[in-house]
């Protein structure tokens, strides 16, 4: 069976909350259950995990990420500046998809440049909480799906 | 009925001879072809337009781009440099979604950067022709379909 | 007789409908009406022309440039990068006058810098559609009038 | 009635003497008497000073700043580092026009940026002391006049 | 008797009445009074003292800085470039507090730099005037009060 | 009842035992004492959390931050590369205060750029333990006091 | 028979005439005329062939590029910014030399780099019409000739 | 007796799996029984500690570094941008000494500076798990062994 | 007779008191004394002039320098920023010599440009009042002398 | 006679044995033989010399340069920072041709600026040995032949 | 037999006296005389060379490094811009690692970047003559020894 | 007796034919004779010492500078790049002037950055061979002579 990894790192855990004239009005709640059904509709298993800390990421994807079939990652604002959890994604032999809610290059300068996205095979942004469902997408045409 | 622009800019008419390796097999007839089935379906027509002008890219979106819905675009190298495409897009006022092959965020410094993505709503790079397929549904979830 | 050039680069044709709010009501027609009339009255000949491709506007200058008096120009967004233009202008023996319709020193980072203004004996900027006006009046001073 | 301020920066006064193959042979009085014979015909009233001080003219816009119905400037090299200038003109509610004699963006490095034009309405520049000329008339554009 | 300078840089004599929105309604007489009533309580002296030009406030520093306790200081845009200023400082054996109305971090890229700052002990920057009671406060802490 | 947030980041812990000629000789025990009997005379309440963890920090703000009516923080080193916490401060209604012992304009040119307070309102920096005091009165003003 | 392209980029149609203190005053059809004197010599025939529209080089590299042998470019001012073009040089398999008439390691700063360069095997610049017979020979030496 | 800490940044739990090509192939618990041997025949203590948090090894050194007498670590990309761990490392009285598995100085531009190195007493990169080695026995010069 | 104008910027006045273990313990008054020996020895006439105001120096400069035969200038701080200043030098047609006490090369980075000794004949840097002793002599040797 | 002087910088003397994938299998010796069978067949005699010192090559230029007609010159590594060697030929009034056997603009971002290009008449570079050939009929070109 | 280059740059000679605060009282014979206690030990022969000309070094390894099993080498300042002698220490087959007495990473800026260090495997630096020792033992590692 | 060592580096050899119009037309020997003329007045003993080599000029320093009192140096290029020379020069205990033919902050930028001047004492910079004889004065007011 084909099991996804969905990360979501800092301050993603308020969503729908917080600055949704940015970010949006649906919780993460929403977006995993809604990423949920379109999995379980092709036989897939997703692994929602939040965190606010860059070593909880690192730590959950060195423990599940050699037992997944890919990756589906918003980094929040560590994709600006976490090269440890950009060392623990490049040692992944699966795909990776990393996904923005707002379009990062239309906004503050340093929110231009992701050192995550430098080890991902490719970046969703800009599409709201549809970025996570077009990434979901993409990592199947990179998977093959059933 | 919905009319969305469907724009390729320098170089893109020879995918699929050019650089396999990078840039994938399928040609952008096929391409097209594919996205018009996808958008048939959908009750959608599709305007495809290639050119390695940058100022025949600008007269085509002057011409069109007001009796449209929507553009879907991969500038090609014009990305990083092609600041009147940049003022075209910016003067629509329907959606603009940008697309690339390959992550331009893992290859050459200058490649990172985009003028066109910072007046697009969002970006999908990295996925090969399937960004394009991400792209136009991307469309669909800002334009609302049929 | 007295003969000007009076080109208009990218984008520019469809002043009056762009972004009002940043270029202004007035379309290109309707400016280029005005300053011929203010020719007339001066004994000058004006040769409109506007082109989306910055090869259109070098052609143009190969052309008609050893057969005129002076070049009035608003290059667009080439301003900034154009430097096939900027060597097109820099050929020339006549006097040439740079204008932009928005104070390009009031704008993005990028706008700042004009690599035509480099090789153009003036620049008027920021005074909407009069900054042709003044700028006719600026090419009067430097080629000397009827 | 309408009150033009008419400011100059440090070494305006020297000039018709300093380097005229830079800056012309006419003098400050000279050009201020022009002016005046303009702003006489359209029956406005021109209040001209000239510093070497970046205070004096800081002093002057504080004092007439408030009374005044547009303000025509040129900073000569405060033109480059003179942010109590710039704060000074921003605080200004009435259009504020920025001139230069000599081409700024075709001298040296230091001279192509302008941190008063950044809150001025438009500028000019390059027209030897024409470029006066061609400033008040953009001033009228923008206040409107007699 | 302990006795304080507070300066204030360029555009300050106009507070209260420049850009409201950035800078508050009190006028400079008005803080300097509270500021006053507060030092007063403290039986310390206060000189206060604005000057739009660099050179005054460098002055007024060279023949009052020797015989004071301490300076409370607003450089206004000096703070940026003032490097005359900031010398005059450097000179002191006195602390040097320094204090803005708004949040220099949070403004223009330029205004985020402070070479006054590299000479103070400390800054209280973006609490409109109460900066100044802070920053007074400051003073106490480090002269010591009666 | 007014309820006020004081954080401190990373390495805060060992206040007054590292490098007391740097940061002071006080514990960070005693300075929330002392910030507590401020807050007492003025019928507030603190809520005093240290973390080395930026994860940790963000947490607690997610947790306590709808419910507090303003922030005092000292992110430690996070002020320089913190971009978690920067956005965890922003997505916050409540005013937020920056404080720092040292002065960091005048030490290692990478402590002089502050990323969190580009959305504080405002800053107290070098006056020790007291820039924590003022600080608080700082927020006094912003909130109000009883 | 051994099949090279000769390319030229915006402004080269004008050589001769156009600042000859800098290009020399051999037109291109003369240049034309002497490769194509040695060309025939060697038994291989050229394709000469100028635009000021980088479009047009690349439209031109796009038909051409896929049955020729070699190819010669001068690209003019679009070797400093013309990423179009280099990815359309960079698709090819049969080797490209570059050629400038003036030596663009002692020019203007931005002449300086070439974006082009860096997908050509070898370039010849600084010797006027005699960088483009240097570089035949080169390609001869790269191609192997009767 | 001589007590050291030996202390592993992120993703370094995961060495001798992760990319063997560039880390090598031995395990971290591998090397540090290879570390504890050597140390025991010294007579010293080893206290090893691996953390995916920057939080946790500042906590770590926070609990363990005033009772020890030096510290071994690979920082993993924290070096890059740590600075908590840094000013943790600089409060520091005994000898801190740094390794790499990898040449920083050979791999991507970021990895050439690190934050920590300027902390510590030396640094030893390149050499894989004999980095550790070197770096111990540089330890016992700083230290002095039994 | 030889007449030559010795400046002094801002904070010089204050020489022998400020910081004398950078500037040393002469005054101003002592210096200006010493350097007017050795001009009455050679039959010169000095016109010392010190100003904290950059604007008080061109005032001098405007006045007093088309009549005299060369200037000796120690600009202070308005060395790296006084850009009026060396508008104002660099009108003059006159040979100018620029002094320091300290060594410009050894100080903080914003210290080694100096925008003025770019239109100064000569700089002498580094040898406390000496630099006005040999500044002087080699004024002599490019005035020559009786 | 036409004397060329043939210099080779520092590691070219184990051209054909040093990384022959970047730098060929011809050694310095049978290029020098083929240079000299081509000057032989014009009639001119070349001076071949190679030194791994910086300062040997200069001394050379010094003793030689006055007594040849131009020279050919591969500066290795030199040419990026060679600036004696750099002046060195400045001072010389023949013409200088320099040469590369890689394509300095397709390698490191280091190797794309030469020092030495500055100064030249002008460059080959990227055709192996073939280079040297070239440059020497540029010299040809430049000198004129018997 | 193994053997191995010890090569020491520019001023290394006077090690032992020159400002031995920063690089220790061990002259580089007592180095020298130690590495080869214990390269006898290993049955290792050390072959030290020290020459204060970049040449001098690449002479050196053109001769000895064909017939060397690995490289220790202190290139003093050369590290920072001695690109000749990377590219000699490129060239080699053999291992190399790079020594430095003191921290780079913690002294001027200029003496982080070395562009040796690129091209050597591994590097020890700042344990005083120690890393010396230590690199010796490092590259018994990459050698293998008896 | 007061020995001082006087260094010229690389080029200076041909003083006095190189360049006339930026090095004038003294040669080095004449430069070294007047010098020596003014010490021996002093009672002073000069050792001149020129080469094209960095490496000769720091072989020079190891021998001559522990039993010299001071070093007047113009080190030609090497000033830019040189840090070999400046750590040479750092080493010394005796007082270091450095002198320059031309101005060097009115040349090309690269020209305005002196890597040894850090390390001397103070600089005279523009006064052609008379740069020499005001260094030479300097050093005698840091020495103190006979």
């Amino acid at each position: 069976m084909t099991r996804v990894l969905v990360l979501n790192g800092p301050n993603l855990g308020t969503l729908g909350h917080r600055q949704p004239e940015i970010y949006g009005s649906k919780t993460l709640d929403e977006i995993n259950e809604w990423l949920g059904r379109v999995a379980d509709s092709w036989g897939w298993e997703l692994s929602p995990f939040q965190s606010n800390h860059e070593g909880g990421l690192v730590d959950f994807l060195e423990q599940h990420g050699p037992v997944c079939n890919g990756v589906l990652i918003n980094p929040g604002a560590l994709t600006h500046y976490g090269l440890s959890l950009r060392d623990a994604l490049a040692a992944l032999t699966v795909p990776v998809v990393e996904v923005h809610l707002s379009n990062i290059h239309a906004r503050e300068e340093f929110r231009r440049r992701s050192v995550t996205a430098e080890v991902a095979r490719g970046v969703v942004t800009g599409f709201g909480w549809q970025s996570y469902l077009l990434g979901l997408e993409a990592l199947r045409g990179l998977i093959g799906g059933s």
